[in-house]
């Protein structure tokens, strides 16, 4: 049985403080996980969570958490309701936190299978918009989400939270975005840049092909890099400029879902209709 | 010409501090504008701004914006560059901020033109969806933003920040649930609530005809009140068991633009096709 840490300056507790920072994360190649829901995605999906961390208080509530950690050799480890009140995160901590180490996520490591539907997120820099394209990938069912050249680590606690444990469902990969070129070329995937001044609307596209949707940064848009791809625009009605990148997102995602499940199911719903 | 307020404890700087709550907005009828963007759609979508403070710093970079505010009325308030510290938001305030008068929001100053689409939030919580769904409601060209039994007031400045200026150029009411119900009902507007449960898709609904897309909170969902209207659900693939309910709403709003496009241009645009 391992013996219940109570002291504030425990260097483990010091330790789990400073992996809010994303400098000590890169350094140590681990990731927070806040929270019950979070940790019950990540152990179905076998994340690879090291430790546990409880309150007594709460092993009664998560018993079944804790238990499926045991079986799957994490380590669990209690803390008092003082040493976790510092280690939590947010308002409202539900007592439990883990450790895991962070994923290598090569663009070789991304599933093969099914037909392809990547996001790709290029220099994106609020954590929070990063979390909320990882729950709708998770929604959409997408093949992968590619991270480039991002100002926010997909490890960053915020983009964990928002995710809402999309983080541990959707196959992640990191590279630059010559890589990501290169790779999505090869494998001839049609490339689909979102930018408010192109001239066709992404409902014109077959997106029952083999795609990924280009997403750039909130303020900048897509680097030069992506020019000679397939530039497509959302319609906008409106006096504001632009959409938040994780609604376009959303949108993007969702119209391909429409355009394939249609095609599925074009013999059932003769009300529905395809494309081209 | 007015005395540029230097002094940290003038009255009237105290009032803008105290406007980023909701009881001092609430009794006072008032709503800070930060930042020059989203005072120029202000200005241009005649939102009841009364006076807009500035630093001389900034004067010339928006001297537009102060002329047009001149011609249109509205008192010039210069302060110093520590008194706009103090009174204005976020990390990077821009150095100007406007003080305007609450629009009332009742149902019945909704405007009535072309065919309607509404999107009805009801017991939101987190002022960034509230925001989020604004911008959105703003490029999808929505008749009408109904706010019911919110938790955070529609003038929050989280929420007029999120909404990137989409607070003055939606049209906005608030009402209780079973007042919205009645109006929507009155006016034969189909109603669709986004309920994970529902069988019927949102793709399998005809949004060219007038419609309402009610959004429930955040954890909880709609009310029972809205049990009796037509349920709608946006299909998940993954394991997250929910949207967000900004992209959730970005999605249902976008499917109406799709299939009301589709409708004007089936002529020009025969690869395209619509429903029903």
């Amino acid at each position: 049985m391992v013996q219940t840490i109570t002291s504030l300056h425990n260097p483990t507790v010091k330790n789990l403080v400073k992996l809010r920072q994303r400098r000590a994360r890169d350094r140590q190649q681990l990731v927070l996980i806040d929270g019950a829901r979070a940790l019950h995605l990540a152990l179905h999906n076998t994340f690879p969570v090291i430790t546990l961390y409880f309150t007594a208080e709460v092993a009664h509530t998560y018993a079944d958490l804790l238990q499926r950690a045991r079986v799957a050799g994490i380590t669990l480890q209690e803390v008092s309701a003082a040493v976790f009140h510092k280690i939590g995160y947010g308002d409202n901590p539900d007592g439990v936190l883990g450790v895991a180490s962070q994923p290598q996520g090569h663009l070789t490591a991304l599933p093969a299978r099914g037909l392809p539907l990547y996001v790709v997120t290029e220099g994106l820099e609020k954590p929070g918009n990063l979390g909320a394209i990882l729950r709708s990938a998770d929604a959409a069912g997408v093949t992968g989400l590619i991270v480039c050249d991002s100002q926010t680590d997909i490890w960053n606690p915020n983009v964990i939270r928002a995710s809402q444990g999309a983080f541990c469902t959707v196959p992640i990969a990191s590279a630059t975005a010559p890589e990501v070129l290169d790779w999505l070329r090869q494998r001839h995937i049609q490339i689909l840049v979102a930018t408010p001044s192109a001239s066709q609307c992404y409902t014109e596209i077959d997106l029952r092909l083999p795609s990924a949707l280009i997403m750039g940064a909130e303020h900048t848009g897509v680097s030069a890099i992506w020019h000679n791809e397939i530039p497509i625009r959302i319609p906008m009605a409106g006096q504001v400029d632009s959409l938040n990148v994780a609604q376009a997102a959303s949108i993007l995602l969702f119209e391909a879902v429409r355009q394939r499940r249609q095609d599925q199911t074009a013999d059932t719903l003769p009300g529905d209709s395809v494309l081209h």
